[in-house]
């Protein structure tokens, strides 16, 4: 059985080219003992992902140049060789960037049985979920009474953290660019903030007039003058979970941080980077919590979605360019 | 009876030029109710007091212009009006840049009986120990196996910070200008590191050797340069005390800050601001810890000691050029 899978050609600086990403075919070994072959349905790409094409140690290797590339997937299980998983389960696993993937069945996990759509497993019940929940609840102690500022606040990670902010009974108030996105956030009880031609002054006082009270926690995903003009409104002991820098992620030199950074001092903050990955083991109070409030519609979640496996690294190259509201997913057909 | 003190004619942009320090006089009223005058021999200069010149909201208010200018200092009691305080006693106070203080006997504080010389209740034992103790302990919570970073590490509160870190068994590196400063740091087993005439890269390379197995605790003192170098070493899970960051407290226009900040989410870093007299509770156990150490000459400390009250601008405007080894001070003479 073939299976087609985007490899990485070199390792970019700045934004990757689209020739850098190659899609190849392969033909599948037997499956070995243990393993698993899955027809994929839905990919997952994330900004995470450019720290793996740097050829640098992140917290995750590298993507191997010419080797299939990997990320989040929600597939059918269509052959197994492991005891435990059967062909025709629905399963999420990590061998996306491909249509059919053969991997260990010990590395997938079994979808729940739910009402909600598989590919929320990837988005708002997934990875970026399970984000917004440990950086709001295990890094930025997150408390009902605090003000609460997200940048990228209509991504995947952000607008579960403006929802389960606002579920404390929290006041936020959220970054984005594009209209429609602050107009989605203000249906959420959202302030609504544009960074759009903003300097880090002049965004700082929109924060300011959309958070007369200060800010007491700031989950971080963007850096920039996002960081800058948060920095200037925080209260004494506010906390900040920094999530990512995506304004960064494609800088061709180091662009300079934060000239307030000192605030931290003033305001004896605390700023914490975190990995959601070394939080896994609380994934069960996440879903437990978050996953009903799903399926009764209590949070609300939007996808962008690209059609054909084709389409992948144009999904991943949108997400530095405003591309999406919410998860960015690729639904892939027969 | 005559008091002389400092005022401040200007909120300085930039390095307070000396004529801004005004010298004046003034007859000091009679005792009023619980009020205590005070014949001040040591006046003590901090970094953090330029914080208290710009006119703007920090941690502390600003010094109000043509005011006495106050400041940490240790004298004798000449004359008490207040009932458990009695002239002879030697206390510390914050009535400093003045000769004769004039004060509510509540706001100070007598000095314990011990061996060790007065003054360093306004160095080792007073605000910049307990600032080392509390950043090392309390903020970055310093474990016996980790590898230390300190900067300004021959200042009063890097000296202290470095030998606390040594006494615990860690692995301590410290950053330091001149030659006699990385002498002292290197007789204390601290390995030394210049800052002199390197960039943030090449600083970052001499850290890296200094420690091969990376940095778990930095105890930030300058910014600058030495924060971006630091950023580069960190290890997984490193903790930043920051206690201040001197290098921009002169600037005249922000400077950029460290542009490798998204660290802190590659190595799941903290980076933490804290000011000294949040923490001031646990002052006794602070000094129960190493007060005697100090009277052992376990712990050892310099001081860099002006004389006359007309020398506190210099002694001041002299911490932002590195010229203090250990603590800043002034010696008042009759």
């Amino acid at each position: 059985m073939q299976s087609r899978f985007f490899t990485l050609t070199h390792y970019p600086t700045g934004l990757p080219k689209r020739e850098f990403f190659s899609l190849e075919s392969q033909e599948l070994p037997d499956l070995g003992e243990g393993e698993v072959r899955i027809r994929n349905r839905w990919l997952s790409v994330d900004p995470y992902m450019r720290g793996r094409m740097t050829g640098l140690r992140t917290y995750v290797a590298p993507f191997e140049l010419g080797k299939p590339m990997e990320g989040g997937a929600i597939g059918e299980v269509i052959a197994s060789n492991h005891p435990k998983i059967k062909a025709g389960e629905k399963v999420s696993h990590m061998g996306g960037w491909r249509d059919i993937a053969q991997v260990p069945g010990d590395s997938v996990t079994a979808l729940p049985n739910s009402d909600v759509p598989e590919q929320a497993y990837l988005g708002v019940l997934g990875m970026p979920g399970m984000t917004a929940w440990t950086g709001l609840n295990l890094i930025a102690e997150c408390k009902p009474s605090d003000n609460v500022l997200v940048s990228a606040a209509s991504g995947a990670v952000g607008s579960l953290a403006v929802q389960l902010a606002k579920a404390k009974g929290c006041h936020v108030v959220g970054i984005a660019g594009a209209a429609h996105k602050l107009a989605w956030l203000e249906s959420l009880g959202v302030e609504p903030v544009s960074y759009k031609d903003r300097s880090a002054q002049e965004l700082s006082d929109a924060i300011k007039l959309a958070s007369t009270n200060g800010i007491d926690v700031y989950f971080e995903n963007v850096g920039g003058v996002c960081l800058e003009a948060a920095l200037s409104q925080l209260n004494d002991g506010a906390r900040i979970a920094v999530c990512g820098m995506i304004d960064s992620y494609n800088a061709e030199k180091p662009a300079p941080g934060p000239s307030n950074l000192s605030q931290l001092v003033v305001r004896k903050a605390k700023m914490q980077g975190f990995i959601v990955a070394d939080h896994w083991s609380s994934y069960r109070y996440f879903l437990n919590e978050v996953a009903p409030q799903v399926a009764q519609g209590k949070i609300v979640y939007k996808e962008t979605v690209k059609e054909g496996l084709g389409s992948t690294p144009d999904a991943f190259l949108a997400l530095f360019e405003g591309g999406n509201t919410g998860k960015m997913l690729v639904k892939l057909t027969d």
